[in-house]
C-alpha cells in the first residue's frame, strides 16, 4: 500500500519499546506522562454527567457546532478569567478534543510543507511528530532552567522567519521548566518585533506547588500592545480533571480560529458534546478550586519525596531544577565519578532493576542531549518513589 | 496571518449561509443531517456512564490506548458479528472520533498533494472538503436509484488510478440510494482487479425499513478473494445512538490500521474514554437491538411519509426513490408544467414559506446536477413533514 508523503517525515515512537516493558511485574513506573487516576474526582463527574443528562439530554447526546458547546465556552471563559485573563469572551476560544487536537489543527491551519516552526529543545514529544506530519522543518531553541532563553530564540526568529514559535512556559514537558516572568515579557515582545505568532500550550500551569507562576503569556499579552493579536493559548482539562473527557481549548486571534474551526470540522465535527456537557457541568458545580487544591497538594508532596530521594540517592551523579509545579522532573547524569551518564544506557539498566524512566533524548527534534531523562513523579505514592529512585541509585 | 496552502483547496460551505436562515421562527426544517434528538435513549446512556464510572472509573477518565479502548473494541468487534461480519477480532478495528475522524485519518494517511480519489455524485459534503484538505482531486462517479454506475466506475479507475474510490453503499448521504448486490460484487470484484483501495462509509446501514439491505462490502468481502486486504470500512454510534458521543470506528487491513492509529495519536491521542467506556456498557447491556429497532419504525413513518406527501404535493415536479432507509429524500425536480426546476432558486423560495432542505448542488465535486435537493425526514414529525412539504408544494 503507498502510504501518503507526509508518513516519511514522522517515525514511530522511539520510547514505545520502552513502553512495553512497563508490564513487567513489580516495576516502579516514572515514565508516564499522565495524572494519577487516584486524583479523580469521580464523584464530582459523575454527577455532572447526570445533570447534563437531566437538563440538556438532546443536546449532550445530538451534534454540536464545530466551535463548541456554549455552555462550556462561557464556563472556560469564565475559568480563564479566574486565572487572570479577564478580557475573554466565550467566542474567543474553541473546544478542542484535548489540546492535542489544538496542536493538530494549528499544524493544519498553519504548516506548508518545508515551513519553519521554532520550538523549545526539548519539547513534547506528540507535538514534534504532529507538525512534522504536516511537513515542518523544527528548529531546536536551546533552554535553561528558567525556560526558552530568549536572547537565543530571538537570534533563531530573524534567522529561520518561523511560521509560529511553540512553546510550554509553564512546568513544560519534559522540562518542568517555568519561563520567569522577564523572559515571558521578552517573548511577547519579540513577537510583535518580528511579527511573529507564538503558540503557548499550558496545560500544567494550574498545577504549582508553592506561590502561584508568573502569569501566562496570554495574561500578560494584555499589556504588551499588539502581543494578543500574535497569540495561540492552548488550554486542557486533561491534567487536573480528566484526560478521559478529551476536553481541551484554543484561544487564538479571530481569523486563526475561524481556519481552525473549519479544519476542526472535517477533522472530527465536534469535541463530544456528552463529554463537553459534563464538563460545563462540572465547572458551573463550582468544585474545581478544590479539585485543583488536591492535585497541587499530592503532587507537591511527591516531587518533593522525589527531588530528596534524587539528591540522597544519586548526589552528584545527577543533576536537576526542583520542580515547583506540573508532573516531571528533568535531570541530567553528569558521569561524576565515573556512573552513567547516558539517559539511555540508564534507562535499559533501569528496568532490569525494575524501576522505569523516558531517557531525554527523544524529546529534542535536533542535538539531543543524551544525558538527560525525564522522571515523572505523579503516577506513584511517596513510598514508591522512594523505592524506584533507590533502584535508580543502584542502576546508576 | 500567511495559513497552510491546503486551505486554497477548500471553500467555506456554501449551505452555511442557508443554515443560517433556519433560526427564522415557525420554519420546518429538512435540511438537517442528524438523527432526532427525542429518540436518544437517555436513560440507556445514564445507566451506561454511571456503571462505567462504578466499574472502571480510573479507565474511564485516564488516558487510553490511541487504538481505542479495549472492552469497547471487543464490544464493536462483537456488534459487527451480529450484523454478519464473522470473522473479526476486536484488533481489526480501531476506535475512532465519530466516523468523520475515520474519513480525516484515511486522508492523512493516504493521500498526497495532486493524488486521486473517485467519490459518488453526489456525496456527503464533508468528505469532499476533508479530503481536498489532504490535496486530493476529487473525480466524481455517476449514481442512478441502485447506488454508483458500476461501469462508469471502473472505467474511471482504470483512467485514474485512484489512490482509494470512497462509497456510502448503503442509504447514502445525500442519495438515500441503496447499492443493489449485484454492483456490491462487482466493486469488490474491480477492487481485486485494479488493486485499488475501496473506502466503505456506513454510518446508515442498520436505519433499513423493511428488509434488511444486502451484505456490506465488508461481509460481502469474506466470499471475494483477496478483496478485505483493499477494503476499510467505516462505522459510527451516531446515527443509532448519539452523535454527541462521537463514537465511530474503522476496519482496514493491518498496515493501513497501524499507520491510521499513528496519525491519530497526533491528532487526538485517543477517543475521549468516558465516551468509549459509556458506548461499551450500552452495548454490553444489550440495548442496541431495541434501540435500532424504535429509530427503524420511527424513520420509516416519516420517511413514507414524506414520500407520500412529495407524491401528492408536487406531483410530476419531482422526481425520487422511495428510500428504504437512512435519513434522506434525494429528489429531483424536474421543470413539469413550468415548475421551479432549479435546487437553488427554491430553496430560497422555501424559506420564505416556512420550510427548509439543502439543495443538491454543493453534494457534487464536479458537474453538480443543479435540480436535485436533499430532504430529511429523520427530525419532524408526520404532522410537520405533512405541513412542511405542502409549503414546499407552494414554493415550487
Amino acid at each position: 500500500m503507498q502510504f501518503a508523503d507526509r508518513l516519511n517525515n514522522v517515525e514511530t515512537s522511539a520510547i514505545r519499546e520502552l513502553f512495553k516493558l512497563l508490564g513487567k511485574p513489580g516495576i516502579i513506573s516514572f515514565a508516564g506522562g499522565f495524572p494519577d487516576s487516584a486524583m479523580f474526582d469521580v464523584e464530582g463527574i459523575r454527577e455532572a454527567s447526570n445533570q447534563a443528562l437531566t437538563e440538556e439530554p438532546g443536546a449532550a447526546l445530538q451534534y454540536g457546532a464545530t466551535e463548541g458547546y456554549q455552555p462550556l465556552r462561557e464556563q472556560l471563559a469564565a475559568f480563564m478569567a479566574s486565572k487572570g485573563a479577564k478580557d475573554l469572551a466565550p467566542e474567543n476560544l474553541i473546544v478542542t478534543t484535548g489540546s492535542q487536537q489544538a496542536l493538530d489543527l494549528l499544524g493544519k491551519t498553519l504548516i506548508s510543507p518545508g515551513d519553519k516552526v521554532i520550538v523549545e529543545g526539548p519539547t513534547f514529544l506528540a507535538t514534534i511528530q504532529c507538525f512534522r506530519l504536516y511537513g515542518a522543518e523544527l528548529i531546536s531553541a536551546p533552554i535553561d532552567g528558567n525556560g526558552v532563553k530568549t536572547d537565543e530564540l530571538e537570534k533563531l526568529i530573524a534567522e529561520h522567519k518561523p511560521k509560529f514559535v511553540y512553546l510550554i512556559p509553564t512546568f513544560g514537558n519534559p522540562s518542568g521548566a517555568m519561563l520567569s516572568l522577564e523572559r515571558r515579557k521578552a517573548v511577547l515582545e519579540m513577537a510583535v518585533r518580528h511579527q511573529t505568532l507564538i503558540v503557548e500550550d499550558d496545560p500544567y500551569g494550574d498545577l504549582y506547588f508553592g506561590e502561584a507562576p508568573p502569569p501566562s503569556l496570554l495574561n500578560l499579552s494584555a499589556s504588551v500592545p499588539g502581543s494578543r493579536e500574535l497569540l495561540a493559548h492552548c488550554g486542557s482539562m486533561s491534567k487536573v480533571l480528566s484526560p478521559g473527557l478529551r476536553v481541551g481549548w484554543m484561544i487564538a486571534p479571530a481569523e486563526l480560529l475561524a481556519k481552525a474551526t473549519m479544519c476542526k470540522q472535517f477533522s472530527d465535527a465536534h469535541t463530544s458534546t456528552f463529554a463537553q456537557a459534563t464538563a460545563a457541568q462540572y465547572l458551573k458545580a463550582g468544585r474545581m478550586p478544590a479539585t485543583l487544591a488536591k492535585v497541587r497538594k499530592v503532587y507537591a508532596e511527591r516531587a518533593q519525596a522525589m527531588g530528596d530521594a534524587l539528591r540522597k540517592e544519586l548526589g552528584e551523579a545527577i543533576d536537576f531544577v526542583q520542580p515547583q509545579g506540573g508532573l516531571f522532573v528533568w535531570a541530567r547524569l553528569t558521569g561524576a565519578g565515573g556512573k552513567v551518564a547516558d539517559g539511555n544506557v540508564l534507562a535499559k539498566r533501569a528496568i532490569e532493576k525494575g524501576v522505569a524512566f523516558v531517557p531525554g533524548t527523544p524529546f529534542f527534534c535536533a542535538n539531543p542531549d543524551n544525558a538527560t531523562l525525564r522522571l515523572s513523579f505523579a503516577t506513584a505514592d511517596v513510598e514508591k518513589i522512594r523505592e524506584g529512585v533507590a533502584r535508580l541509585g543502584q542502576a546508576v
